[in-house]
């Protein structure tokens, strides 16, 4: 199976260790999002260790490679723009969230999938990690019964940003950009769609990062009468022990189920348990079982687009209460 | 200093301990809130331990003991009406939570204790539990910086529920009851006022209790442009290891502190740290010692009336939403 990436500056790294571990990946071509993306080393690596082939601009790979699948992963704010192109050739598009910056480029980019007839999915990875993927079987085989109250939280250290991260026109925001993963995590574990109901984000001490957020939150609605809070911030100290601090927490009829530093758990009418994590899969592979017929990738072109959705909302509606 | 106690229905053992610790504390009197309230067996065990002498009625227990501080703990609802008997005398109120079911009742009792001259605290007493207290005064002390994000938590069992708990008239809701300290504790470290902006609360499965609310979202604006959330349920099952799962993150511009199964955490440039648990102090001793003129009291009045508004206001407006 024939894999061409675009850009270099995302989670892409899965992507190559699914192509280590499964000898009918092929990693023919590799392009640049942006003339401006620096990708020089990145492009020598996947020279030697994959043979890949260079080229200067990614219409030109996609052309004359005809691959299965692309991954794009430019500057984000590409996404939606690149992965419409990769759509329109009827390739199979694995893409860096946030897959569109607003409402309109979103709407636009799921028509062109409507009529690819392929698979597309954003890099929700977390669904493949073993901690999420412990606590989503557990809600999902009805150990807490009813999911009500949804409670999540990224917790990210600033570190040094690029220059495209200070303008909202190219980052698009902290509740896409971060936030996007806890929408998601909620949507996921609810089983059904969320409404964007309240959200504020603020830039109060973002260390003169321009128009880039440090904390947010959101509140939605669930279609069954729950609801459910997303905490957002950049605040995590230097000194802190992992990069972030990634959490939810279902409250259900039956029991609540939690991910915390990196563990399940379950509390029930039989007290706590740690779950067993779940191995590890890797998004990137479900997704090419999903191209290959053998098995459905762990993230739907429908979550990529209804997450991503819930997060632009909620934006947007931050965006009013600042 | 002479004590009177006025109905046997919360959390007046506090007291109790309080003037098992300090000679100087007489238990005068008790009465029963309300005719309903059947205290036969706390008034034998008051007049055995404490030599307290029992009173049908409470205000005539006033009148004749004339005592220095009344401890207000009949059915909730009644807290309100009864605190403004005893501010009415100049008696010093110590009153559970919460402190009035309504804005309305809120405002009438603030003006009897504004004519007052006395002391009136809510019994928001895990300000003085050891994890709480000692992540207060880490962000007292300027440990996180300037607080821009709070993330709050009650999850209690719902275990049996006395009737009156069924009809809002008679509960006021959870958010009052039960969230209300977590808005308590959000006030606290935010060291600033709080605005509630949107808030949820739901019925769906509550065991058939009438109007009690079993989960709720509530959101707040800081004074200083932060926002805060909490998340309140009932479902902690019958099996977790504790009856309560409270929770309190403040997100600083320097550091995170956070309380989490009743350990104090700060997260800063040099890494994360568990605080020493603060001596825990008695609630009730401390608004003695005000009364005395010794020392503040850990709850001021200001601070019963302002977290109780905030509670009330929320439930106003997730009432909206339901």
């Amino acid at each position: 199976m024939k894999i061409v990436q675009i850009g270099g500056s995302g989670h892409y790294y899965q992507v190559l260790d699914a192509i280590r571990a499964d000898r009918d990946l092929l990693l023919a071509g590799f392009a640049p999002g942006s003339g401006d993306e620096d990708c020089t080393e990145l492009a020598k690596a996947l020279e030697r260790e994959f043979g890949t082939e260079i080229y200067p601009d990614f219409l030109t790979m996609l052309d004359e490679e005809k691959p299965d699948i692309a991954v794009v992963n430019p500057y984000f704010y590409l996404n939606a723009a690149i992965s419409k192109e990769v759509l329109a050739r009827g390739i199979n598009c694995y893409c860096e969230k946030p897959v569109a910056l607003t409402l309109e480029e979103l709407n636009d980019l799921e028509n062109y999938y409507r009529k690819s007839g392929v698979h597309f999915a954003a890099m929700f990875e977390y669904r493949c990690s073993p901690a999420f993927a412990a606590a989503y079987a557990a809600v999902k085989e009805g150990k807490i019964g009813e999911p009500l109250l949804i409670t999540a939280q990224k917790s990210y250290k600033l570190g040094t940003r690029p220059p495209f991260y200070t303008r909202r026109e190219t980052y698009g925001g902290t509740i896409p950009w971060v936030g996007i993963h806890a929408i998601d995590w909620i949507r996921w574990m609810a089983g059904q769609e969320i409404i964007p109901d309240q959200s504020f984000h603020g830039r109060k001490y973002n260390s003169g990062l321009g128009e880039l957020e440090v904390t947010a939150i959101c509140t939605f609605r669930l279609a069954n009468g729950g609801f459910a809070t997303c905490n957002i911030d950049y605040f995590r100290p230097a000194g802190a022990p992992t990069h972030g601090d990634d959490r939810v927490r279902v409250v259900g009829t039956d029991g609540i189920v939690e991910v915390l530093r990196e563990r399940a758990t379950l509390i029930d009418k039989d007290g706590e348990h740690e779950l067993p994590a779940e191995r590890g899969k890797n998004l990137f592979q479900t997704f090419v079982d999903q191209v290959r017929g053998t098995a459905k990738c762990a993230v739907s072109a429908e979550d990529s687009f209804k997450s991503t959705e819930a997060a632009l909302i909620s934006r947007n509606i931050a965006d009013k209460n600042m």
